[in-house]
């Protein structure tokens, strides 16, 4: 393993692991924690040093600001391994950019590079046996930042505490999604926190995506929020349709997340010859090509299934079935983008990173 | 003092009061708290007992979702002392429907009137010392919900902790306050979270308040996302305008706070012979009437100033100074609001409830 630049580094190991005590074969998403946290906090100024330390419950006054005010931000990422039993990151700088990005919309520090990948590498070295061999197997990285700060004051916070935690995670089987395209509720303003990595922009979806889920339907593609015409995420996934053989999908904006399986995606298609159009996606045109029948696929991307194909959706009450394709984009493009992962296919792109 | 109705809260009273560490006279809005707060959790699906404990931290899981999420919401209140020590609510009731609205869009459990109501009243009870009489001071009230439960997956949490904390407050001099117009950030969306008192919606303002404070101005006057042609809100609170001797503020809708203070506001301008338009009102008018001298007040309503008048506004680089009034409505409505929350003042509506 090569060792990281992290000099500062505070490292307290867990008395014992509960590695025995987890069922890899029945993980639930997002729900098991390995031994170890990355924790590093912010005061006057300036970033503490990083500590590496067992996993357990912070203290937290009740007027800290990210209860009052939401500030709080988080990425997700994963790390894989190999036949040859490395780990490697997918991209990391990619999510320490946007991290940053979504800091400063927040109001809050950036982050050092030395804290946010040397530190997750550190981390993960220190958590390698959670991450296990197999095609679908990773572990779930959650870098966040809080703000603990005191006091009932809509203001910025002067404190603010950075944190990584792991998550070994299984192949991700969405099942059969079906989306309504919302044409009231929204998930992001013009000039608002979109594309941040904004706690906020989560809980706001979860009343609507509840109302979905009681109509039998899965997710929301969301619209923008002043014409509800342009198509522009699936639940909390970036989203792509393949009309004929040519795959549409909306440039990022300040509504859309910026997110790092969906540009691989379009980097792996124009690669492989497949023709990709970044543009306004209206919800008049999905419509008029399902009904043509050259609506091919639609489907979500996001770090935590990589590729989530939608089976139909809904619009202003009438549901529209895709086909089911022997030759789907998704599928290709999903394998394509999980060999690179997993180290199983030539990285012609240099978006692996070995721990 | 009248008993409440609620038998099963377990009450545990501080060994010592830290009130006299307390500079009643320097106190900094929200940032002392008093010694006790209630607490209670809400699991499967109902809330247990409430409970009166001494102010202490929380222990929270660092995969809790209100870290991830903002799933977390709030209400600001305040309670006074009159001329008889007696202590005073203002609206509570209305406090307490528009929590159960922002639980409701956030997805989260509403809370019964008995640990709302009956509870802050017992609790206020307890921490009637920190009331401290005479016009300006109160004890400002913060109940807030956090989502407890565990784990990053984006979906609403089956855990909740409400709380109510209470801060001393001394009267709230904003200073000269100078407003830009947003023409590019904003607040809300149009389905999404703007009318709820939810904590996104404020770290979402962090940021351009704080370009906003570079450029020399204290707060942003909020437009509608899709046009910017519609004024909306004044930094946290709802916003008045005058033009000549009518007062006008926009409806309350999907992106507008429905304001305890400013419905106040409304009633008794209405019940004492001021004409009070409510509709859109319009950036371009509020130009126009500045530019004709027409435009004779603007100020923010809100619990925690009650009414903070605006000295003038920036609107793509121009600054309109606003006239210094003899007769301001913001004044003269401000101190019969106050009179009423005083008990200096018969209250004509029944808006006070005695503790």
């Amino acid at each position: 393993m090569e060792l990281t630049a992290l000099d500062n580094i505070k490292i307290v190991t867990a008395k014992e692991s509960k590695i025995t005590s987890v069922d890899f074969d029945n993980l639930s998403f997002g729900n098991v924690f390995t031994d170890h946290m990355l924790v590093c906090d912010y005061d006057n100024g300036v970033w503490g040093d990083p500590e590496i330390k067992p996993y357990e419950p912070f203290t937290m006054d009740p007027s800290s600001r990210v209860f009052h005010y939401g500030q709080a931000i988080f990425e997700g990422m994963k790390a894989y391994k190999d036949e040859n039993n490395d780990v490697w990151l997918y991209r990391p700088d990619q999510n320490h950019e946007r991290f940053n990005k979504s800091a400063v919309r927040l109001a809050m520090p950036e982050i050092p590079e030395e804290i946010f990948i040397d530190g997750l590498k550190k981390l993960i070295e220190i958590e390698q046996k959670w991450v296990k061999k197999g095609k679908g197997n990773s572990l779930y990285i959650r870098p966040f930042m809080i703000a603990t700060g005191h006091g009932v004051v809509a203001s910025p916070s002067n404190q603010y505490r950075f944190c990584i935690i792991l998550s070994p995670a299984s192949a991700y089987y969405s099942g059969d999604v079906k989306v309504v395209i919302a044409d009231h509720y929204s998930r992001a303003a013009n000039g608002g926190i979109g594309a941040a990595k904004a706690a906020g922009n989560y809980s706001a979806q979860f009343y609507p995506t509840k109302l979905a889920n009681q109509e039998g339907f899965q997710q929301i593609i969301w619209t923008d929020d002043a014409t509800h015409t342009k198509l522009e995420e699936a639940g909390t996934m970036n989203v792509f349709f393949r009309i004929n053989d040519t795959l549409y999908t909306a440039p990022t904006s300040e509504r859309i997340l910026d997110g790092v399986t969906r540009k691989s995606i379009i980097d792996i298609a124009e690669r492989d010859g497949i023709d990709v159009d970044v543009r306004p996606v209206l919800v008049s045109e999905i419509v008029e090509a399902a009904e043509k029948g050259t609506l091919k696929e639609i489907f979500g991307a996001g770090t935590a299934a990589v590729i989530s194909p939608i089976s139909g959706f809904s619009y202003k009450d009438t549901y529209y079935e895709l086909p089911k394709l022997q030759n789907s984009f998704a599928s290709e493009i999903k394998e394509k983008l999980t060999n690179i992962q997993y180290k199983l296919a030539e990285d012609t792109f240099g978006w692996t990173v070995k721990i």
